[in-house]
């Protein structure tokens, strides 16, 4: 087969595999927005078929045939230099996925996934009956699953970073804490130093907002971040996430709580910036695997950066509190924009992760991530895990859980033996505010912008340097292309220092 | 290998086939009611990925090996005599869908595809401009199809019988005629009688009635009824459909008009009628290929009879019209309920067939048999069928197309290929009045049931009856076992004359 036919062919299997999934992932929007209840049992069935249909198409062996006519070897994926750069791309992409999957024995992928449904039925009892004991044999299993696989993936001597080049292709756990040390010793001084201060009011946070009117205020923010509703549509499901089910069909859903308005709005913007950037990848790439987000923490950059540097800023809310407080007269009738500012911005060290502030949140990330590393490393075991989360959570957070299921149990991720994921959210963070720092330069009044609630130069600016790319780029590559810094923690601390320093007069 | 073993390993892949269908049916759902408006060229090649992988699924060769392991032929599809029954109907079910599969050549079907798209096209352009030249080439074309396929299947001498066997196992040109034939002579001479009598009254249908009120009596309508909102839903979509994309996972749409309140109430009655057959098929075939409706006719025999026989009684109307008034006081204050019964029950011969009431709707059947089984035995031409159409409109039911848009060009089937699709619908009506007299006799008291809008015994009584079998027998083995006579228009005629003697006076 001439190269040219062997691209034309890996590229129609590509595509049938993405295109399997995009199917998938409408079964799984489905049950979460509008199946009936009874249809559950029959749905798992159906995923499971699908699931298995794609693992045939993309392990297939045709697939490693074609990898290697085209020069893609394991240890030099991008195959033949006179190649395309984007083919080129595309080959280090697809060789990555093909040997994750194909170094992998049947077994013990089959093993892991029966052993991963009972683990994540007995988190779920154990959180909810905070007994850590009964969940722990299961979290040993899964602890050693990870391991094996790692291993399978030749990271024999450090399996975590095995892990972490599942979510953040290229880090290594050294790499990562590299960025994390910094942020974590600035970060806790400077929730100590707020915590000192007096907290802004919020008593009106929790009034009553009708669900009809969050939902009107909500829509009309997401239009306004330019969310096309001719190839997506926001739904209701009972915890918020975006998924892609077509070149042009990338559709988010939300929850409303009447008297907590912050949380579906919120969860709208966030879920807008993930849904942003999947609709914003070249149109050459959108349909392979290329088209897709260039890691976990990059596509957190997108939706963190629009929840909260736009979504928390005061130029945003400078533009959108006359109309949320046309919407709701009453219940903000005795509250200014700037009260309104402080109380979206308030800083608190509570115990539970996706409850935490902008400001704490990346420090509940570092947490996990050293004992994730301990655990891999051996220096804990999975029985010493809560002692060990309960110290830090003190050292770090200045707080101790009052009980395990507020504490190591909290999180869905390890019952499924996702481990190495958790860093992506705070990097997350970091990414961010690094690519926010070169937007600013390209665009010195971007917070006037903000005010007039015009948010399209950052979209726009965020698409050509970011969203197009796809994941052409691993996400170091990317952010010293787009900035032309490594990576480092220091937009984001200098972000949240001179932020909260003004909020809190530090 | 074992019997047994066979047999199992022929369900599993039965019901792998059965999951991807109704994973194609999820899509398509979807298309028709949430979809993006964007996304549909990303979903039409999902769709087509899809049917590819069960097209090759359920004519693996795999299949005809172990159907031929379990004695099941071409000849005598039901297999060896000592499996179970429901075994051997599974196995007559299985070998005729898979020889029907296999019989064809691949490009046949890959060409027959292509010039049925073109043809579809052409039709709607052909529709529109009212121009019937430019669409009779294709469907030249479809005939010329459909006779191939017909050919493959071992119609030979009467390939009509082949397209009929599709929708109506077994049967035949004939078998319809003989049916047809009373059905057409008595129909029309009801239709001109009643055409010497008054209208009734029915100014108040085409009043405002709000859509939203409209869903909610609907909706009323549908849960008392007995839809099982815990295995199904009501969603709104531009033509309203039935859907099974699980076990236990049925779903009907509808549309409403705020100036025609009939429309949007009689498609949920409808629509509802199939789907409560589709969730009582036995829990033993539910998950196969016999858990299907018996024929297009049987299924049809549902929808119209809880459309018809039950949704436009007088019955009906006496239970129902107290709470139809309180949701529309102003609408219905001069209408009587007996006004309104008429107006439900008005008999006017019309063009469009989709529009039509219940004494004429079969007429309009009876013509496209007639004319589809000329132009398959080639005593009618494709050229020539604009003219025979007008002809045999003046002759059934005493009115001219005023333009071939409103006659012969009509409906889609034709441009799809559906030869042999129609007669269905007008045996549903057959079907289902002789099923509704066999019940009768059973619950003889079931009009007052209907009066205290208490339906559950009509349900009980066909789910037991006519349900929970499924396709395990073909349709003139199931009227037959049911209702102990072979299939007649008695039941339909006496009905229709009886209810619209009274209605009419005559």
């Amino acid at each position: 087969m001439k190269k040219q036919e062997a691209l034309v062919r890996l590229h129609a299997i590509d595509r049938d595999v993405k295109h399997l999934s995009q199917i998938t992932a409408l079964l799984q929007w489905d049950q979460e927005t509008y199946m009936p209840p009874a249809a559950v049992e029959g749905r798992s069935e159906q995923l499971a078929l699908l699931e298995g249909i794609v693992h045939e198409k993309s392990t297939s062996p045709e697939i490693g045939d074609l990898l290697e006519q085209l020069g893609s070897t394991t240890a030099h994926p991008m195959g033949d230099a006179d190649l395309p750069e984007v083919e080129r791309d595309f080959l280090r992409v697809l060789r990555k996925e093909y040997d994750r999957a194909v170094l992998l024995p049947a077994d013990l992928v089959t093993e892991a996934a029966r052993a991963e449904g009972l683990s994540q039925a007995a988190w779920v009892e154990a959180r909810k009956r905070n007994d850590y004991k009964t969940f722990m044999p299961h979290l040993e299993k899964m602890v050693g699953y990870a391991k094996k696989k790692a291993e399978c993936w030749g990271f024999t001597e450090r399996p975590y970073d095995g892990l972490l080049d599942i979510h953040e292709p290229g880090m290594t756990e050294a790499s990562i804490e590299a960025v994390f040390n910094p942020l974590r010793s600035r970060l806790s001084s400077l929730v100590q130093r707020i915590g000192e201060k007096k907290a802004p009011r919020s008593d009106f946070l929790s009034r009553e907002f009708p669900a009809e009117l969050q939902a009107q205020f909500g829509e009309s923010v997401m239009k306004a971040l330019a969310y096309d509703l001719q190839q997506g549509r926001l739904d209701i499901s009972a915890h918020p996430f975006t998924t892609t089910l077509g070149p042009r069909d990338v559709r988010i859903t939300t929850r409303y709580f009447p008297t907590n308005m912050l949380s579906g709005l919120f969860s709208i913007i966030h879920e807008t910036g993930h849904a942003l950037y999947e609709m914003g990848f070249a149109e050459e790439i959108r349909d392979s695997s290329l088209g897709d987000g260039a890691s976990m923490g990059i596509h957190e950059s997108q939706s963190r950066l629009w929840e909260n540097v736009v979504g928390r800023s005061y130029a945003f809310w400078k533009g959108q509190f006359p109309q949320l407080r046309q919407l709701f007269p009453t219940q903000l009738a005795d509250v200014s924009v700037d009260e309104f500012y402080a109380a979206v911005n308030q800083v608190r060290p509570s115990l539970i992760r996706v409850d935490a502030d902008e400001v704490t949140y990346s420090l509940h990330v570092i947490l996990r991530f050293e004992l994730e590393r301990r655990l891999f490393a051996g220096t804990v075991s999975v029985a010493d895990l809560p002692e060990a989360w309960n110290a830090m959570m003190k050292e770090i957070l200045g707080v101790t859980p009052d009980s395990d299921a507020n504490g190591v149990l909290q999180d869905v991720h390890w019952s499924m033996g996702a481990f190495g994921y958790f860093p992506s959210y705070a990097l997350g963070n970091l990414y961010g505010l690094q690519f926010w720092d070169a937007l600013k330069k390209g665009i010195p009044e971007v917070e006037s912008f903000i005010e007039r609630k015009d948010y399209m130069p950052i979209l726009q600016w965020l698409r050509n340097h970011v969203h197009v790319h796809g994941c052409r780029y691993e996400p170091g590559d990317l952010i010293l292309k787009v900035t032309g810094k490594p990576l480092s923690a220091d937009s984001f601390i200098s972000y949240l220092e001179h932020k909260y320093g003004q909020l809190y007069k530090l």
